[in-house]
């Protein structure tokens, strides 16, 4: 029996990418647009560097079935792995969850460099990205991993 | 006119802690345990030190309408911000991020330490911790953090 919960869109990625092409998301600046009803909320964020952008990867409506099991992009240098050892889109909830660079903040609005997001993302939450949440010190991840990221941001 | 995304409980987290207080979650052992559809997608998890916990704060369920300017925690100590520039659990989507480390893989459930989420919580998505995507330095965040954080973890 499958149990769901029901979230509202916040805001909007404006960034005019369209290409969801793993490659070269760190120079890409991104204008996250609030549904005006929640532009309050932005107030303050600007005293972060840093902010934690989760984010729901809308395209690929014809996702199901989720393969649980597969190798990173489907590259055959990859090992097999599980969906929640990836970082993939393809997984059983399409949330993205990165930190991106703060720019500035504008009325109703928050620019951002480096947020792997296309154009039109909808976006569910914004939180300051706070050290004692989310940095950890020394973090092991495999080898393949290093393979994988080159030239992603 | 208000957007909704509809997302999957993929797992549920069992800790036998009740209480949401802000202290001592640093401790916390937390088992989560995979919905079985979900379970294969665990494998390899434990190549990685530490996961990002996406989870659905469940409890506070006469949430509305969600203040979006507050002092966190009520703190008269603490400044007057919006609620995206804090990490507080009453915000417009009740939805938590927090990197924990692995303790140990087990057959349909992953044990972490320093989970700061309580007994039976919902949980949407596991990802590794990944400092491509997750680690920012330098970063700066306000003062008034570090004070509030004092404890927490």
């Amino acid at each position: 029996m499958s149990e769901h919960v029901s979230l509202e869109v916040i805001a909007h990625i404006r960034n005019g990418r369209a290409s969801t092409d793993d490659a070269d998301w760190g120079s890409v600046e991104s204008r996250i647009e609030l549904d005006p009803r929640f532009a309050a909320g932005l107030e303050g964020l600007d005293q972060f560097s840093h902010v934690v952008v989760v984010f729901y990867m809308h395209l690929d409506p014809d996702r199901e079935p989720i393969t649980l099991r597969r190798r990173p992009r489907g590259r055959s240098d990859m090992p097999l792995l599980g969906v929640f050892a990836q970082r993939g889109r393809m997984r059983p909830n399409p949330i993205g969850v990165t930190t991106a660079e703060i720019v500035r903040l504008e009325p109703g609005a928050l620019v951002v460099r480096g947020l792997d997001a296309v154009e039109a993302t909808p976006v569910l939450d914004l939180k300051p990205y706070a050290p004692a949440f989310d940095r950890r010190d020394p973090a092991r991840v495999p080898d393949w991993l290093d393979r994988l990221m080159q030239g992603y941001f």
